[in-house]
C-alpha cells in the first residue's frame, strides 16, 4: 500500500441491476423500469431544447420542475426537494438527518442501498427482521433511534403497508426523522405525503425514474414540511450548487403535465402485474401480494439461481439477490403485456422439463 | 427547537453566482460560462435523443463519455472518473481521499466551495495565504497536511501556476492526495496531466462548464492512475449509482469530438480577454495577470462594491465577494466581444463623472 492509501475511504458499494447494451429480442425485467415511453408532452419539450441553452448553468434552485411539482401536487414549493434521481436524494437526507449516535432503523430486507450509504457515511443501523411473510413489525420501530426510513412499498418484496401502520411508527417516533421512500407508491395505494401536514418530522421520497418513465433523466424529489426541506438544501448547497441539468428540469417538469396519460400507462401496468400473478401461481410460483410494478417470486421447486440463469440464455434479464432470506426468489419487473407473454412461455415450457 | 432536529447536520452552504433569468440585453459576466454555443454536433446529437430512450437507466458507468474522454486524450479509460460537474467530482473526491487528521491545505484566496466541502465533511482545513500579489507559495505546502487541493489557474485571481511548481508540491507530498482543479486550464497552459504517470497520487479535475460551453449538461471528469479513480468509483458507487443522464453521456461525447471548434472558440476568448486587460488597464484598473476565462480586477480610485451594483443597475452583471483581502475586486467572466464593449463604454462613461 503506497503511503497516500491509509487516508482514503475505502467502501463496498453497491452493485446496481445489469445494464445490458439493449438489442431486439431482448427482455429487460431487472431494473423496475417502466415499459412505456414518457408521456408525450415530453417528446415536444425534448424539440424545444437549443444547443445554445446549454452553455448556461441550469437554475440551481431547480424552480421549473419544483414549481410543476407543487402544481401537480396543490402544496406550497417550500415542500419539495429534488435531485439526481432519489438515490441523490436519499442519500443527502442520509447526511442531512441521521446524525444520532443511535442506530437509525430499516427492515432486513429492504433497498440495499441503505446499509451502503449508513457505511459510507458512518452511521450505525440496525435492521429488524421482516416477519415470515415479508411483512414490516410496526412495532420494531417504536424503541429509540437514530432515524428511521423504509421503502413503501417495500422493495424487493413489493408489500405496501397500510398508512394507518406508517402512521403508527410516525407518532412513535418524535425525535427522529422518518423518510419513506415511495419510489413505487403509484402502483400501490395512498401515499404518505397526506401524513406531512401533521408530522413534521416526515420526509416521503419519490422518483420519476418508474411511474413517469424518466430513469434515463435521473429525477427525484422529496417532499415534507418547510423545515426539513431548508435543511436539506442546505446540505445540498454545500455539496454541488446545480444537480440537475436543463434537460431534466425542462423535461421533467413536462412529464407531470399529462395526468391522463399517466393514469393509463400506470393503470396498463397493474393490469398487467394482476394478470402475472395468476399466471405465475398457475407454473406454481408464491410471492407477497405486490404492489409495486414488480413481482417478488419463488418456485415450489425449482431454485432462483438456476431460473434466473436460464431466463438470462434466453436474453431475458430478471433481478436476482444471493442474500440469506431471499436467496430463492426473483424479482420480475412488470414489462410489456408481449413481454410477459415471453417470460412466461418460457417459463411455462422450462418448468416442464 | 423540535426534538428531532437534534441530530440535524446544520452547515452554511456555498452561495452560487446569481442566475438571474436571462433577457435581452442583458450582459452576464458573473459565473464564468461560456459566451459562444457548443460544438455544432451537440445540435445533431441532440435531435437524435429520442423521448423512449429515457425509460431506462443510463449506463451507470457512463462508458460513451469515458470512451470519448480516453479518445480525446489517447489515454486509458480506467484514468477517468465523471460527475455532475466538476463540484459533483471534487465533492467525491474530498469524500475519498481527505480522510486524516491533519488538516488539508488549499489558498486563502480560492474557489470558495473548497471550505464548504471540508465543513460538510467534518476534515480540518488550514488555508496558507497567498503573496502579496496573490501568488500561490509553493513551499507552504511542503510541511504534513492531510491532503491538498488548489485551482489552476486559481480562482477568483486568475493566475496559472506553471507545472514545475506543481511538480514540486507533488514530489514533497508523496503521503497526501493532490487534486488539481483545472476548471481553467484550457484557456492556460499545459494540465497537470501530464503529470499522472510519475504521480500516483495526483487527481487532476476538469469541467465541460467553461471551454465546452455545457454548463447546462453539468459534466465533470476527474484523471488519475487508475487505482485512484478506483477508489473515487467506490465511494460514487455507495452514494449514487446512475449520476450522469443519458442527454449528458451522449452530447458530452459529442462535444469532444471536434477539435477545431473547441481550439477556435478558445482562441477567441484568450483574445478578448487580452484585449479586454489593455482596455482596463488604460481605465484605471490593476490584476493579476490571468490565464482565465475571467480577469479579477480593481480600479485605483473607484471601490469594486460600488462598481458592482451600477453594473447591475445597467443589466451587467459581474461577481463580487464580500471577502478579505479582495472585496476592492470584481471577477468579469469574457463574453463576446460585443459584450464586452457594453462593460467597457459603461466603465468608461461611469469612471469619468
Amino acid at each position: 500500500m503506497r503511503e497516500w492509501e491509509s487516508h482514503v475511504r475505502k467502501v463496498t458499494p453497491y452493485t446496481p441491476g445489469e445494464q445490458p447494451g439493449s438489442f431486439p429480442g431482448m427482455v429487460k425485467l431487472n431494473t423496475n423500469e417502466n415499459p412505456y415511453p414518457p408521456a408525450p408532452g415530453v417528446r415536444k419539450a425534448l424539440e424545444e431544447l437549443t444547443p445554445e441553452s446549454f452553455r448556461l448553468y441550469p437554475d440551481p434552485a431547480a424552480s421549473e420542475l419544483v414549481d410543476a411539482l407543487a402544481e401537480y401536487y396543490g402544496k406550497d414549493r417550500e415542500r419539495f426537494f429534488v435531485g439526481v434521481g432519489s438515490d441523490d436524494v436519499i442519500a443527502m437526507a442520509f447526511q442531512t438527518f441521521f446524525n444520532s449516535k443511535e442506530p437509525i432503523l430499516f427492515p432486513d430486507i429492504s433497498y440495499s442501498f441503505y446499509s451502503v450509504w449508513a457505511q459510507l457515511f458512518g452511521i450505525p443501523y440496525r435492521r429488524p427482521a421482516l416477519d415470515g411473510e415479508f411483512r414490516l413489525v410496526k412495532e420494531d420501530y417504536f424503541g429509540e433511534n437514530g432515524g428511521i426510513i423504509f421503502p413503501n412499498p417495500n422493495a424487493p418484496t413489493g408489500l405496501y403497508l397500510e398508512l394507518g401502520a406508517v402512521e403508527e411508527i410516525l407518532a412513535h417516533n418524535p425525535s427522529s426523522v422518518v423518510i419513506v421512500d415511495e419510489a413505487y407508491v403509484d402502483f400501490a395505494g395512498p401515499s404518505a405525503m397526506e401524513l406531512v401536514d401533521r408530522y413534521d418530522n416526515l420526509l416521503v421520497v419519490q422518483t420519476f425514474s418508474k411511474s413517469r418513465s424518466l430513469a434515463g433523466l435521473r429525477i427525484g424529489f422529496a417532499y415534507g414540511q418547510p423545515q426539513l426541506i431548508r435543511y436539506l438544501n442546505d446540505v445540498k448547497y454545500s455539496f454541488n450548487s446545480y444537480t440537475l441539468n436543463l434537460p431534466s428540469l425542462k423535461l421533467g417538469a413536462e412529464a407531470l403535465k399529462d395526468k391522463a396519460y399517466f393514469r393509463e400507462t400506470v393503470e396498463k401496468i397493474v393490469a398487467t402485474r394482476e394478470r402475472v400473478k395468476r399466471e405465475l401461481s398457475s407454473l406454481g410460483f408464491h410471492f407477497p401480494d405486490s404492489g409495486a410494478n414488480f413481482i417478488f417470486a419463488a418456485h415450489e421447486s425449482c431454485p432462483a439461481g438456476e431460473l434466473f440463469q436460464a431466463l438470462r440464455k434466453e436474453h431475458i434479464y430478471v433481478r436476482y439477490f444471493d442474500a440469506p432470506r431471499i436467496r430463492n426468489y426473483l424479482r420480475i419487473t412488470i414489462g410489456t403485456d408481449e413481454e410477459m407473454n415471453k417470460l412466461l412461455s418460457f417459463l411455462k415450457a422450462y418448468l416442464k422439463r
